[in-house]
């Protein structure tokens, strides 16, 4: 078979997310009164997520904000803005926060109103199905990979079967918080069910920087947050190994999005040698029978948006098949609108068979997209894989 | 002038304590009656400390654990290991667990009884007032670099007044808890006279392995806590950056003890990113007049305990003047008492220069040990700088 010329380039994380009133019909009865009443208090959600974070409303001012809002739910739109920055297929996160955030829920890991985690399961399972109906009604669906928020886990029976609705649904991967909102954390034997429908129905489980430690409204708060959000990201990697689900669950898939890739190797040596004995006089190997790094190589990914050149440069050490691409759209950190400018400072002079893994082939084997589909919009869109020598 | 033939070597991470009677008459006399009782009880501490982490009881087997365990607290049977492990100098953490671990307190952090911490604040002072007896009245003071524990903040008053104590006493820096036990953090403005008083009379401030999240008594709990709890001791260092503490405090210095040193570059990239505004669409540079890499160059060091070939390799990028290294003595997971091979093993081919900077010239610096008498101690048991050619 002859190579294509184009660059097949899928990013593995982009975000959507519907206009407010849209929701309203994706969530259940009960839950339609107090969502009309947020609504009427439209600053409500914006004033939830600044209080958190620190972010101002967000109101577009120029064309291209325009364009980046207005490609949250309308997928002609959406499908243009692809096209321009060179990508065939994308793979979809909720906006974390704004008008287009799933109702009573922010930031992956906030519910609006924390007194009330049901209201934000029911959000998320309207965020789900208007997700399912934006994929399938896409006029070229076949770009899109979108993944199921199953952000409250209280009732785990209840987030099985939601990950089971999600499934038939045509999504294709579920995201959790960095931790459940209450307990000790993801080595709970509790979750258990989880992790084995995730495996028998072949659902990747994301994380994606969101969440971190209460740190007060002090000087330095907002940063500090900034720096130690995507360590909290970090953590479901050795929860499970430690506790034994990824020993368990060999064909279970983890991948953890926009939290850097540079920590990676370090935390892979250091892993191996708490493994082997080597860095405490208390030597425990949990019942693993393999490296912590070949639990690594075997069943994670890292979704490695707007990826720097120093992490191309480990790549070996991270494992080139465990390496996802993500322009992280509409995000002003992200590479759009100039990702092909983002893509030659990271990746020139990289082997034409590392960065067709790296930025389309990996994510086309973990999300099933069709390959022969997209590299017919590569042939239209996608850069010449020559441009990279 | 001429350079050395041997190498003037620096543990800049060994513990050491008193056997639990010898530490009655430094307590605070209101504590002394609470603290006998729990002397009869002599397994609680040892309970408490496997509750925490894991940790059976110590007793000494072969005469090996018996150097070990009576080196602790004897200072000529601890200057003859020191000597046949080639180590001219040395500078003092308390035994984080176990009989000489100081009063009502382990692990840097964990009270023994939660309840009271003015209790664990009194185990503190009475170690600080031990150690100090033990460095002035070593056959070799010159030798000894020990650290006050200043493990209870909640009373700043009383913390800055045990720092002055120290200062008085000889001792050569302070350690803190990994975070304070109560408040959001140490980027608290109320900790600023801590700061001052550090800053003021040069001493630095330590954070060693320690503390972590509670994890709960389930699989792969104490595995997830060695893994996390380095990072909880990296923190003081962004914390103290982002609030604008090093900015105020130019002369303040940190050290990261016992933590791994390969952590460093990537986060210092990433620090960098963030200052820079390239990291998120929030750009927060919180005052600070420098990227963060050049405040962690100016101001931190890094206490490289049994440190790698691997954390060698990027000695230039985390600065080979912040370089401390350690052998963790008496500790299994350290490198006595094959320290000799441990240091080939790590530093064959590197530089001369470079190599006394990170092996003894750095922490004659940063704890104020006197060059001329330890080159003397070097002289007999140092090894020859040309064997690491």
């Amino acid at each position: 078979m002859q190579e294509a010329a184009s660059l097949t380039i899928v990013s593995c994380d982009c975000h959507a997310g519907a206009p407010p009133a849209d929701y309203r019909e994706y969530l259940d009865a009960g839950y339609r009164a107090s969502y009309d009443a947020a609504r009427r208090d439209p600053d409500r959600l914006e004033r939830r997520a600044a209080e958190v974070i620190g972010t101002g409303p967000m109101s577009p001012d120029t064309d291209e904000e325009h364009a980046a809002l207005t490609s949250r739910w309308t997928a002609d739109r959406r499908l243009e803005v692809l096209d321009a920055d060179g990508i065939a297929g994308e793979v979809l996160f909720p906006q974390p926060a704004g008008r287009a955030a799933p109702p009573f829920y922010n930031f992956f890991g906030h519910p609006l109103d924390p007194e009330d985690p049901l209201a934000a399961a029911a959000g998320c399972r309207a965020y789900n199905r208007w997700l399912a109906d934006f994929c399938e009604g896409s006029p070229a669906p076949e770009r899109h990979a979108g993944l199921a928020l199953i952000g409250i886990v209280d009732d785990v029976a209840a987030a099985v079967a939601e990950v089971e609705w999600a499934k038939r649904a045509g999504l294709r991967g579920v995201i959790l918080r960095s931790q459940p909102l209450s307990g000790y954390g993801w080595h709970d034997p509790r979750y258990e069910p989880l992790w084995s429908v995730c495996e028998s129905l072949e659902m990747p489980i994301h994380t994606h920087g969101g969440e971190g430690l209460e740190l007060g409204d002090l000087p330095g708060s907002r940063s500090i947050f900034f720096t130690e959000v995507v360590w909290f990201a970090h953590r479901l990697f050795w929860h499970l190994l430690w506790s034994g689900v990824l020993e368990r669950h060999p064909n279970l898939r983890l991948v953890f999005t926009e939290q850097f890739a540079d920590w990676i190797p370090p935390l892979l040596h250091r892993l191996d040698m708490q493994y082997e004995g080597t860095v405490s006089s208390l030597t425990l190997t949990e019942g693993l029978r393999m490296k912590p790094s070949d639990y690594w190589a075997r069943q994670c990914h890292v979704g490695a948006s707007f990826m720097s050149r120093e992490e191309c440069e480990v790549r070996l050490r991270i494992g080139v098949p465990t390496i996802l691409w993500g322009s992280d759209f509409p995000h002003d950190e992200g590479t759009w609108p100039d990702t092909q400018a983002a893509l030659h400072t990271t990746f020139d002079g990289v082997p034409p068979a590392e960065l067709r893994a790296m930025l389309g082939e990996n994510a086309i084997r973990v999300y099933g997209f069709d390959a022969d589909l997209l590299a017919k919009h590569a042939e239209r869109v996608g850069p010449p894989i020559t441009d990279f020598a």
